[in-house]
């Protein structure tokens, strides 16, 4: 049995036309080319979704509710000890790349057209309240003003992902696909935000 | 006399066409547009850049060559204290967001087209090389791995100003033109960079 045949033509729908609308945006993507690669016809489009928009607004809200629930889970809980704090903000850096490596499509597409998904902004508020904790706590500076810094880590990884193909053509590291160089570029990025440039 | 008698029309092809290229891209910006708000003819685009294609890439060269000659010019001397250097990395930065501001609708393009312009690479080989020379001076710390690091500030810089509108909007913090808000962003930011999140 082919993939199609194991899976049910609304799920098929969502993650082929995901894709789709990634690569091309909404304009560029045909009904046609997704019912070829869901392997379905556009009956079932109409059926589950009601139009292409209904579809594409179902991608976007699955995309919205999901991308960042591994990462945000990670925030939950607030150690003790700033070695704990570090490990714990290193997990959701690597879980936050995972999320958006393994959205990457979608993600372009939504960041190419700037569309704000509620995703972000929680994303961005859970990050500022395991700051505030961390403050409380006296594991990071009480005067981090940490409502500037919170797209830091979303702007960073981001971009990364975003110019994944130039910065490979460029540097030769390759964020998709490389795990020397995603930790790499990780344990830099986490040393510098809990460490700062200056010598102590 | 109106702005239009008083430039060249090539200047105000490059100065009109850039802001039209940048909102709408290439392929959405019309010749007729371009002329009517250059207040010029097609034949002038056929006699300084030979076609639209021309002036297109007449505009990306000029954004590329003068984008961040400022900025750059801000990192050709490394101070020998802690001070002079953190100021003037604030200097840079702040340098960085008026020349983003300044060019933002053609920079809005580059970005949402992922268009890699040498100007970007000059930076950040500029950045590293700021770096590399404040570790030699004792002033940074030996272990941070400079190359690692270098998108930080056009990451950060450039997501503030790709996503100015909403930012905007959800946070009533205006990066484009509120001198507090920019002021605060960079203050922050340039803290963590230098001083790290957590307690020393």
């Amino acid at each position: 049995m082919s993939d199609a045949e194991t899976t049910l033509p609304k799920q098929r729908l969502l993650t082929e036309s995901a894709r789709i609308f990634g690569e091309k945006g909404f304009a560029g993507a045909s009904v046609r080319e997704i019912c070829r690669a869901a392997e379905t016809s556009s009956n079932m489009i109409h059926h589950y979704f009601g139009s292409k928009q209904g579809l594409y607004d179902a991608v976007l809200a699955k995309f919205s509710e999901q991308v960042f629930e591994v990462p945000m889970r990670m925030l939950q809980h607030v150690p003790d000890t700033s070695a704990a704090y570090a490990a714990r903000l290193e997990i959701f850096f690597q879980e936050s790349l995972v999320a958006l490596i393994s959205n990457r499509h979608i993600y372009e597409m939504v960041h190419r057209e700037r569309l704000v998904v509620s995703s972000f902004i929680s994303y961005n508020q859970a990050f500022i309240a395991f700051l505030q904790a961390g403050k409380e706590k006296g594991l990071i500076r009480e005067n981090l003003d940490a409502e500037m810094l919170t797209g830091l880590f979303l702007d960073r990884l981001g971009a990364q992902i975003y110019y994944a193909n130039p910065i490979r053509e460029l540097s030769g590291g390759d964020i998709l696909t490389d795990p020397v160089y995603q930790n790499r570029w990780i344990a830099a990025n986490l040393d510098l935000f809990l460490n700062g440039a200056f010598e102590r």
